[in-house]
């Protein structure tokens, strides 16, 4: 029997909500992801994935720098949906909400955030669509508590969808695993 | 002023707990992560993050292939607790658990796990202390329905603590950021 994917399986992995920014010179931009994860301790690093037709991929691989902030479970649709739905290249998503600069001059959101870090890129892979980025945490800094932002929450109480650009993207049904 | 690395701020990063397994011939193993994820959606591809210390490292290093079981929110610690906390090297984990075996032989635990998937190695980063292995996903499974474990509700209600392999270990207070 062939082995088939079913891609309802997928629904069940979790995750966080994240703004990921990066800058190219005096140009800001973020977007929305929900793949970043702690990859060692010591020292500590994360990883995040982007999609390479992503104006934030073009910055994080020219400065080799990326912000993180972990967006709280308030924050709303408002909010964060700029940064999943639109292009930085249409817009500067960044002219109206909060941010600062972190030690490389990355910005840092802090509008609606509980905490923030910045690192610096030290390997990736080539995954077609997307890249991962492996980075060393540089600075890290929790702006006040509360309840993360969770994936789950967000399809449940913001009934959000994933941009086609998401790694978790699901294509029409009937549609079934491409070979790369 | 020198940037600092508040790892306080890595607890508002969000996870799921999974059970990962490989086989080396006809010994089988498994353990706790809270680190797969979907990194592309054409094709499916996941990426998970083992320690280089643990045997379930080698096995996949050995058979390129690794199954993952999302366990459901109300798995026991008596179930799992064991897939986290001891070795493979000093007992057979799966000789009391439910499993199937996937079309590459590797196993797939079935007890307390809302689906389950396989994959096969593409791909992998050295990180160090730990490994990223990307993989094709070749089959994947939804068992039943109901809510995933998170790592929030492993911490909050069960009061888990993270391994000291785990990714997200946090070492003695005091302990700064050591440099690769």
């Amino acid at each position: 029997m062939t082995p088939e994917v079913d891609r309802k399986a997928f629904r069940d992995l979790s995750y966080g909500l994240y703004l990921v920014t990066s800058f190219n010179g005096d140009r800001l931009n973020g977007q929305v992801v929900n793949t970043v994860i702690q990859v060692t301790s010591e020292p500590p690093r994360v990883a995040v994935i982007i999609n390479k037709k992503n104006l934030t991929h073009e910055f994080i691989v020219k400065s080799k720098v990326f912000g993180v902030s972990v967006l709280e479970e308030s924050a709303p649709m408002t909010f964060f949906g700029p940064f999943g739905f639109k292009s930085g290249r249409d817009l500067d998503k960044l002219a109206k909400v909060s941010f600062k600069k972190g030690s490389t001059g990355c910005p840092l959101i802090t509008d609606h955030s509980l905490s923030v870090l910045e690192a610096e890129v030290i390997d990736r892979i080539d995954l077609g669509s997307h890249t991962i980025f492996v980075a060393d945490v540089i600075s890290s800094e929790v702006l006040k508590n509360g309840r993360p932002m969770t994936y789950q929450y967000y399809h449940e109480h913001l009934k959000g969808k994933s941009p086609k650009n998401a790694p978790t993207f699901e294509p029409p049904a009937g549609k079934g695993r491409e070979t790369s």
